[in-house]
């Protein structure tokens, strides 16, 4: 696939919206890496269903798909009045917030959405669903430029680091690609960029542990980079020390599910222990946040709630057999917090973030 | 399973000569955890299967299983004078040792065997023939008794963190289990010898790394420990730091296949980074290892080679579908080394050794 033609987006993009208005277009995530499926949801039956099943997945991503679904949506619906039309919004918008229901950017969104409604309760219908359209497409270039943001940040610490004739070891954990996102991802943004830049895919090299149990790496993350024609190489998660002490690991990106304000930072489980591997072998460790995922209001870490999650992901998901003895308990939690003193920056939009965290982030005006 | 009445190493052990001396009886370990089932091994194209197809496996049980096979099919030869003894002899151990061409132990049991035939030469075919059966009896004594050893000097470890009304929380890696060996394991004789001492095994709580890509630690060391009533919790390699993090881990144990003169010790792929999350978390972390694979000619862990295995077994094996695009490039080794300076200490039947770890070696007679 070539990226600079912008053919890779076109195949891999997460979500957009047809042209026609009528249904959004996704890439079916439950079908990789097997098989490349783009498919159209046009019924509100079936972007629940998109959202519920993962068939698109990633906090951003799913916001986007949301968003278009509940314009889509809202522009069916037959009622002239204000009073009719936001009442019928309003059991659509329950409907979509049911699909994932611990989804904390799909309420966002939707609410964003639900206020566009109200902030304009004086205009017609009509143009009503024009704003909702318009709002939608909002969200997505919201992020589509929080994630060009980020990825500028992250590319000069590529460019730092850049040695003629030399590829550029990068290791990363999970997806926080474009397959989570609107365009760029979080932690593939500075790698997108680089080729943007014109750099070669094989002047980069992502090591992509393959992120047990639900192998997030492995599926997505060396799929999506594999067909943007970056040099890839997957591992398990357990190898991510002897690749660091091998010396071919240059920079670590990861994406975050929230950043606590001392700059203690919830992601993937195993991103913790990337993170002391890291500092051990004396290696730059990089989150990738946008702003919104800063929580001023959690002084620390240890203040973030960590869902356990079934055991038979463990021991059963993807397997054609059990691969552990029936009645043995099962430890599955979900995400893992990185202590700040582990982590070299935190990259936002609005610039790289050093310690004291609480500090830079002030300044950057995040959080207030 | 009651382990002190003994039924438990009755169901679970990895091999046992039958007592009319014209089969082996070994656990199949390709059906765990699944089904615990006993085979008889008795020709010796059985024999040669079991160790290919890894229905017996771990360097110490294929060593028993191959010198307890040599010693059955030896005692089969009709022939009365030695020299045409010998030579079938050889043909016989010439086969075995094509069973798993990589097992170093295989060749050195297998050898042992040769050297008890030649160095009884004068004697009559029928007395090498009772010579090889004890022979074979001697090697899996000396496993079980060292084992036996490196358990009482962890037991001790276990008894110093021992607190009333508390359990002791262990962590291990990979199977260095009673399936890897004759009888007590490595990592896991301190646990059973705890059980001979009387504990129960609600005292100790293990938490076994499911181990990728083969997953010894979930198939086999969860089986076992659940089997012998150990208090046993499964969770992925990447799990290991939060659970570090929370306290639960007061002691890990781990096996290996090849120590350095200077400590370095090579074990399953995954043991250092185990090593580096212990040595930040301030927990203590001991290699469990019979003086016989601690190498005083190898001076550093930097000249152990490192078998890279087929990508497949990260991208197919065990899966229904294949988990990672075609055409990614795989790194698999299968093995790392563990830096000396990340061990607490190296448990061998001759004692407990501290660092530096080649004058500690000395000390106790290993390898001069």
């Amino acid at each position: 696939m070539d990226y600079k033609s912008d053919k890779f987006f076109e195949q891999v993009l997460t979500v957009s919206m047809e042209k026609d208005r009528q249904s959004i277009n996704i890439i079916d995530q439950t079908l990789l890496p097997g098989t490349i499926r783009r498919i159209n949801l046009s019924t509100k039956e079936e972007i629940w269903e998109a959202i519920k099943k993962l068939r698109v997945r990633g906090a951003p991503a799913i916001g986007v798909c949301a968003a278009y679904g509940i314009a889509l949506l809202a522009s069916r619906i037959q009622k002239e009045d204000f009073s009719s039309f936001y009442q019928e919004f309003g059991e659509l918008k329950n409907y979509l917030a049911s699909s994932r229901p611990t989804a904390v950017n799909l309420f966002w969104v939707l609410n964003r959405m639900d206020s566009a409604v109200k902030k304009n309760e004086e205009k017609s219908v009509n143009e009503i669903k024009e704003i909702l359209f318009k709002e939608a497409a909002d969200i997505r270039e919201e992020d589509v430029q929080i994630s060009r943001k980020i990825g500028e940040y992250g590319f000069g610490l590529l460019k730092e680091r850049k040695k003629e004739g030399k590829e550029i070891g990068i290791l990363t954990h999970c997806n926080a690609g474009t397959l989570a996102t609107a365009k760029y991802g979080t932690a593939t943004a500075p790698m997108y960029m680089a080729l943007e830049h014109g750099w070669a895919g094989e002047e980069l090299h992502v090591y992509c542990d393959e992120t047990r149990p639900l192998l997030q790496g492995a599926r997505l993350t060396a799929f999506e980079l594999h067909h943007a024609g970056i040099k890839v190489t997957l591992q398990c998660d357990n190898m991510a020390s002897i690749l660091m002490k091998s010396g071919k690991i240059d920079i670590i990106f990861v994406g975050c599910d929230r950043v606590a304000a001392n700059g203690d930072a919830a992601n993937k489980i195993g991103t913790s222990g990337v993170a002391i591997l890291a500092k051990h072998y004396g290696i730059s460790f990089y989150v990738c946040a946008p702003s919104s995922t800063i929580d001023m209001e959690t002084p620390a870490g240890d203040k973030i709630p960590i869902e356990q999650r079934d055991g038979d992901e463990i021991t059963k998901m993807w397997y054609k057999e059990r691969m552990a003895p029936e009645g043995v308990d099962v430890f599955n939690p979900a995400f893992d917090v990185t202590d700040h003193s582990l982590i070299t920056g935190i990259i936002t939009e609005k610039g790289i973030c050093h310690a004291p965290y609480d500090k830079a982030f002030k300044e950057l005006g995040i959080g207030r």
